[in-house]
């Protein structure tokens, strides 16, 4: 077991340390899963009676905090210092690249058209076909197929069973997740004497540099021309992108999501998880759309929209109010309806007994 | 063809037969299925029509059946009775872990470091890496990829194109379907000079015993400690859960659910299809939130949920009944604006009669 | 690089030329795309503009366009025409089907007692178990797992990484994209001392002719009998059909559509994207249903939904636009109680000014 003293911690990590520096830590762990030999987080004042109720022994933090009955390691930025800790006191972390450097295994089948870049390793089971051109220093880890004519930059990393159809465009220090699949046919038919004819699937699929792809993400070719994914933009697990989409640059998309076919973002957007946008739809930079939210109308830039179909923030959460009112605003209705009644009958009473007393 | 007589039926499965012992079926199908070969299930009276209409020529029922006009087996569980007649009449049923049994297969390439427990069958194209640890009679069908320090317990079986990334730690009987990813990093990005720059992904994920995971679900790596999922826990296909999460014991998460990060659920909860569940949400003991809903506060034990913003079922639904009824509210809103209009109008016309009459 | 003149292009596709016929084109791409050596759609007289401010040098439509500033090609059917077009400017075009012929790779492996048509392709890594029926002119690329007693059809193609559970019957010419898993467990469980045990696992997935199915998409097997594609229908990425589903001939499934078990669809339904079907829900022939809907009912033919609960289209359509005039209805019975107060103070007033004048 690996240990450290909080003396040797707030030194690795530049901390000011409050308390004891003889301590002994032997993990870092979060405020849930801390142990009595754990070092942890208190990111907030407001998590400080979670942590003095907490096994933890010791806890890395912005500022003092006042009533705190254990030592602290004070530092500047608590993402800088945690990871630093971590890995003084779990050495063996598994890098999570290490397969780097192996080069070309013995299972794996390259066609002799292809390119490879020097440094790049390609291993179990992968398949690498016809005319491929991939860079250097990239990682394809098991059973990734790499279809006829891919590209592929510099210092990609694809994780297991990852596919690229035919044709497909890969940028500069791309990451894939397990089983992505890139440049799959269309969702795109013609109904023909009955029968779904498929419609042409001659594009392909493009992908910016620095862009991230998480797990089981599926993103079509187009039907004539490219699919794109602009630079740095990051997306989720099992998100699904259509043909002839043009995703802009720095997008967020996360995980669930589904964009029909022919539809763009901007740059900066970010589409929350399980989002639905319909096809042929515009969305503007920045834009910011809620969870499970459906866009079914173009996006102006900066628009922060919620709801199905998706509307600006401020009137949802107004229409969700005012329909968690419903029952009120029908007892108002109902309550108007007698009012306005007995005062129809009082007015009319009235009437007659002056009809009466005239 | 194999087929059998209801008196041999009636024996295997121990039932009170209802009709001729001689009656010859072939084939074992639900009531949509059956053929005239067929035996089948009456689960309820409310199928007897159904039934009497069917090409089946017996059925399976629990009770006898008034106006029946097939013989029937009456058995207390159907549950426990049509598997057996089943099997009896498709003897060649594929034993869904026929594996069991088979040692190492020459394509898998297990590293030397890893340990690998008796009865443990690892067949073609799988990986197993450096320092990772089977238990005994596991299976890992096609191309499982077990990640660097991984450990696995006994009687786990792994379904083809599953992936574990390097730090999983699986209890004992776990099954996991087709194309599970496992450890994948968690979507997590700070923004810096304009790019989103991942944060660490230093944690891993930890499933208990007996855990069930469908094809295609995804289960994140924690950022410094572990994702959790407790033991007892079903997981159906195509389910997200985030960086971070604990979800309970003996959980029930159905089809295309999505937990964003750092959520957790008590034991017993039920997840039905398609629901979302924001980030750092508790939802505690015996919770059921209704499919399609969005999670997006805190839930008390045993809430009963329905909708975005999910919210007590009995509220919701009476919202959805009002959201029906807006039409009519709206027309008694409008009837009441007219009737008070002609009520100030007589009351008007009124005071000036009496004007006039003084 | 190819290229060729509008001259050549016309006589190729059998247009009218309007305009030079020396212009010279060396691409084919859609308006999103086109650069200045581009040949592009016009396929409305709407994107005229777009057209003429593009760096398009030529267009094809279907009929002369007032004031285009470029050359066109007139025809009857743009998506007849283009194809054409693209395939003598991209000749190298990667046949997404080239991998007929080549036969059984030595790295798959088949069992004996399977049988494999002549004319079929089975690459890379891929198994093929016990009792396999394969038909003839198949392709089954990289890493494709077809588990014991399955049959397919002849002209059937798999993508990589597709897993076909035992028992799986497949009709002809099925087309089944990457990492597609079809016949994995149903999610059924009862509870049995705090337990949740599985229940039977005893049928089987049957997929009609002409189906094709979308990446990650999964269908669970039956638990008794079957769970069936009818032939024609086609599914995208992404969706989740459950166990003892029937589904329809002809039917279009949009991406991430989940449909829980025991429901069935009749002939050419429409589920557009993120549909929720919920268990044993009949829906019958034609009937469409709207985005990220969720249906919890039975659906009668031809009937078009929307929302959750799905309802039809006209009266979904009409309380989503009352909800969005809450806020005004709410006002206007604000404004009616008011109203309504002040009548009653005046009929209160005005009666005692009478009491008095009396």
């Amino acid at each position: 077991m690996t240990w450290a003293t909080l003396g040797e911690l707030a030194e690795l990590v530049a901390a000011r340390l409050v308390g004891s520096a003889e301590t002994v830590v032997s993990s870092a762990l979060p405020l849930q899963d801390a142990g009595p030999d754990s070092i942890t987080i208190v990111d907030r004042a407001l998590h400080l009676d979670r942590f003095n109720a907490s096994p933890a022994v010791a806890g890395v933090a912005t500022q003092v905090l006042k009533d705190c009955a254990k030592p602290l390691l004070i530092v500047p930025s608590i993402h800088d210092a945690f990871p630093k800790i971590i890995e003084r006191l779990r050495p063996i972390q598994y890098q999570l690249s290490t397969a780097t450097g192996r080069g070309v295994s013995s299972t794996a089948s390259v066609h002799p058209s292809a390119s490879v870049g020097c440094g790049t390793t390609i291993l179990q089971g992968c398949s690498v076909a016809e005319n491929v051109t991939i860079g250097s220093n990239c990682v394809l880890h098991a059973n990734v197929h790499v279809m006829e004519g891919c590209s592929l930059g510099d210092g990609c990393t694809l994780y297991p069973n990852t596919t690229l159809y035919p044709g497909t465009i890969v940028g500069q220090r791309v990451l894939m997740h397990a089983s992505v699949t890139i440049g799959a046919f269309g969702f795109g038919y013609r109904l023909q004497d009955g029968q779904h004819v498929r419609t042409s699937q001659l594009g392909w699929v493009e992908i910016g540099d620095d862009v991230e792809i998480g797990v089981g993400t599926t993103v079509d070719r187009g039907t004539y021309g490219p699919t794109r994914i602009g630079t740095g933009t990051k997306i989720d697990n099992q998100v699904q992108i259509g043909h002839n989409c043009h995703i802009g640059r720095h997008n967020l998309i996360c995980a669930q999501v589904g964009i029909a076919g022919s539809s763009s973002t901007g740059d900066y957007v970010v589409l929350a998880g399980q989002v639905g946008v319909a096809d042929h739809i515009r969305i503007q930079d920045r834009v910011q759309v809620a969870g499970q939210s459906g866009v079914m109308q173009d996006l102006p830039a900066d628009a922060v929209v919620l709801g199905t179909p998706a509307r600006p923030n401020k009137r949802a959460l107004q229409e969700i109010s005012l329909i968690s009112r419903l029952p009120d605003m029908r007892q108002d209705l109902r309550g108007l309806q007698r009012e306005l009644e007995e005062l129809k009958q009082r007015l009319a009473a009235h009437s007659n007994s002056r009809y009466e007393a005239a």
